[in-house]
């Protein structure tokens, strides 16, 4: 509860982003794995702050340790902690928002909620907890490291990959500091971030994630449906405000006669209006959805907002944030599906009688 | 796990479509709570077949039996079982699909996942489950009563409302047999699934629901943010295909000098793109999402598939099916979040200490 | 919480001594299992009432119906339903008590907790209960069916075998009406029984559980111990006073040197002060351990207490208790025996890559 | 799972004896707690290696280091990190065993469970996690700081109090290194344990454990019952081997006449046979408790034993071990007994209409 996500595969997390430390514990991950360092810590360095003239230019080397459940290179078994330390706090940016509310943040709600407020950049609500799930994703994928999972950048505001995914070389992916596998667009997408940057906004987008080679069988009825657990895992990260998967919204418009997927003789379908996924089970197909964020609400413009004293007062962001958080989401995304996907791939081993 | 909902206060539901009876168990219910019979079952016949021309004809009265955790009318903090008597199952409109995969259901990925075959209808992925929720979502409603929950149909196939929530008269969703509170779209709406329902086959749409009343600090840090935990329920509701609240989708083509929700004196705020939620709790404000269904799968034209021997075959729906599930959805939306709320109504009176 | 028991293999119960019904739902059995349905309702005979001279005379069918999550005969994945009818409730045997707090009852502790009296015969605190238990705990023996569960009436009152459970001869536990393994000290149990319920008084007891068969390896580190989550069942049991295993409080008064079980070359131990169990993991020696029951507080004796009013008063107990548990309580002891190892062997198929 | 406790206060650990840090998270303690975190240093000093000659002579600081969840020393409502450093894990010392299994102890079950062999002291199965549990336990305390837990040293080997706990002084209890408050017994037991180390062996004992200022109700139907938690946690602590409470196995031998305890017109009750705890729930009488603990299984003697190849061979401890862990044990008891109370006292907050 609380501060943990996954059924079998559990990971809990701790640490505010001005505190010393962020971290966490995850627990059930089977014994007997060889864990690859490097690719953990490149994955943490794809969400790293600073990567890119369009990212916050925080620096934070971001390098996690791990501080047990690995001997000798190898999965015990034992709970995996972990933890990164914040070596860039610069709590004096936030220091003249002790008492203020900035408007669209969690700042009124954890104080209402709590009664306490820590001021320091969010504290616990500050999208630096990312980091952690980027580990435990990490992790996961190795775990299932059969499983070939792709997210990418697929809108920034107004600007919009209008192509299907399958039209898509996901190779191209990492070329751009956009993530955006399509290189006009993605082009287009840095204009407008930097264009938006400069007026000290900020611009929302869409991240599209798409799974090859599922496996058939993963998502359990009733109430742990793989999109229903993808979909709460994605809701979960900072600024997402809509989930959709295969038709999604788009499906709501369609005729059953024009949805349906017709199998052919080897038990795939001709078309993935399912999205993988039907019944709340993986179908073996494509997994595929797309996940909305809102624009950042930090803006280096002035606002007006009121304080903990419920008076009106102007503030402006001085702290490095980000223009748009998609790029630097789409790690996160592919963390969070990978740790969901591991833990019903284990959940699948003992669902029937061998 | 599996086929429970809720931290503290949990679902746990049983019941195939074509078993004798569904049922549940309602646990960690608080003791004391004078239960108003009529309105469950008021909110049963909301969702229940047979209702109104445009929805399927079979008839099942619905009726729910309460067998324990309540004495002399009131909760007494033991578990609350139900059951409701699948009255109407015909077995024999299903025999004929014995081992015939329905395109776009759930027959293949239970089939290989779990290595046996109800064929009844769907067994346990049928939608008949869905009347489970409907019971604990309205002992959830006469818990939290000072809460008001509206959901309505929003859209149907094309036709879709196109005014805000705020301009929309709720007291009117009942009045019409599509639920939807904007009388000439209704009457579109209707005419569509007639004609679909014509046509032998189905359509797609779109439920919203608001929530006003709202307590400020329902929701909880990291992962069982309000947003989250409601997206998880809405999509675990047969069909659904996304979700979105506040700005969703239309949120990530956004600046943030535009989608900021500017604070008035008494912590209001002016605009309320953050749909009611932020860090995951809730604010006060009116807490609004929307739901994607998709066409129902069963239509009742021809259809090639395939059988559990991997041969191509031919199949037509013989079932008594809905031709657009969202006007029998919008009781079940509306229960899943009362169910959602109150879970973190209580949860939300131990996060302080007093 | 609360009314569930299991970690991946879990058991919700309801129902209340005097309602109309008890029952559970059993979720995450896998799919696949052939049931034997009369072994089911052979291990409710077991602890059914009525069953001899010695116990309550009570009159229960106890017969358990399946609802959901068998099919044809066999497991489908989905959630288990059962229910067990009251069919003899008999609530007027408790309608002068309406008001009075029994002895060493629950009846004082529940209506302070949640200040409601459910008067009938105990409510839920009843050991009705544990037919449920029976029922689980039967399903779960099928599924771990390699493995064997022996449990026996070790002591009652001051009569207690004096042997080692390795010089007793299980074929003979149902042989006699107190299920003790040892004839003469049968005989000198069932002797003692009687002449205590002559004098309308009960007599505690102790229950030894032996298992045979035991695979290696289950038990989960550190907060799941095998032993510790079988305490953790065992004190649910209603009259439980305390759990031991292996050399239990003995071991406390002896050396390491005296106490520490030595390997041979098999990698059994020669002793087995650890009772099967190292580490809160299974070892493959036998698992053992003792389980203490107090008298039953009804008694049919004249006996002062006080009424929820706070006014001392008398009563004497009018309905049909047992004089002595123990004959009973021994198939629930197995039951969730078989429960609690089935929960860990299915999670020990995933705790280490294959 | 796995390495969590607690139902909404929960506790997830992570750490072996010999890796560079133990520590854990603890998640749902309610914000606005000022902590005291001298009384947690000092807790943690009561368990400490080191601190009397009767104990182990390892030389740990054990202090604990705060990562997260409070914030200008009060809690906040967010998951409190905690580390403790290892500064002196000498792995030296277990190089010779790196693949002999030591007898009793977990290496062989791990092994055999996990098939990767942490030889370093007993990995994550050494008592070093329990300094995690005094963490925990004293912040649960703190938060429950009305109610008065006292454990003690009630037995070493055969040297026993003969009295009751009603005849005690607890504020004698850390006047001696043995922690029993009984001066004349507690000298026999520290001469008993040093001659025991003498010898290069160990020996077991028990601990009694008695809380006072009960509220009433804490505790939960039917799976949470007080007592059963309570012998889970005691169960969960290195070398337990049994738990009873109130007349515990005892009464097992009594009648019904002679155990049933009687109310008196205030709701106490005369004599205390349940313990404080009756139908799984607190009754506000002083709640006791009793706790086996089996000698250290390692020996400054020869034993015989096997390696992982099943070779027979010889071992002789060469760490430095306690003697008896009685005396280390009693703070740990308490941590583990506040830390349920304390996750009851929370849940016991929701459980009725207020």
């Amino acid at each position: 509860m609380f501060n943990s996500i996954g059924n079998i595969l559990k990971l809990t997390t701790f640490g505010e982003s001005h505190g010393t430390v962020i971290g966490g514990i995850i627990d059930g991950f089977p014994a007997g794995l060889v864990i690859n360092f490097n690719e953990i810590q490149n994955e943490l360095n794809r969400r790293k702050p600073g990567q890119s003239k369009i990212v916050t230019q925080r620096k934070e080397p971001d390098e996690v340790e791990f501080l047990s459940g690995i001997f000798e290179g190898k999965t015990t078994g034992m709970p995996i902690a972990f933890q990164i330390k914040n070596t860039n706090q610069k709590s004096k940016d936030y220091s003249h928002n002790t008492n203020v509310y900035r408007p669209s943040h969690a700042d009124f709600t954890y104080d209402k909620k709590f009664e306490i407020r820590d001021y320091r950049g969010g504290g616990r609500s500050s999208a630096r907890e990312t980091a952690n799930w980027v580990v435990a994703g990490a992790l996961a994928k190795q775990l299932i490291s059969q499983i070939k999972i792709n997210a990418f950048t697929s809108s920034v505001g107004q600007i919009s990959i209008n192509k299907t995914y399958q039209e898509l070389d996901f190779s191209k992916i990492e070329t751009n500091i956009v993530r955006c596998p399509d290189e006009i667009i993605a082009n287009k997408m840095i204009e407008k971030i930097k264009e938006i940057k400069k007026q000290g906004d900020t611009i929302g987008g869409t991240i599209t994630c798409v799974v090859k080679n599922m496996p058939i069988g993963l998502g359990e009825p009733i109430f742990n449906k793989l999109h229903a657990e993808l979909g709460k895992a994605m809701l979960s990260i900072n600024a997402v405000k809509g989930f959709e998967f295969g038709s999604g919204f788009e499906g709501a418009k369609l005729k059953g006669s024009e949805h349906n997927d017709i199998f052919d003789e080897n038990g795939k379908t001709k078309t993935n209006f399912s999205g993988g996924i039907q019944g709340g089970i993986s179908n073996g197909m494509d997994l595929y959805f797309k996940v909305a964020f809102k624009p950042v609400a930090t803006i280096m413009q002035t606002q007006k907002t009121i304080n903990s004293e419920g008076e009106i007062t102007e503030m402006k962001g001085k702290g490095r944030h980000d223009p748009c958080v998609v790029p630097r989401a789409v790690p996160i995304v592919e963390a969070l599906t990978a740790f969901v996907l591991a833990d019903f791939w284990l959940l699948n081993k003992i669902r029937k009688i061998e």
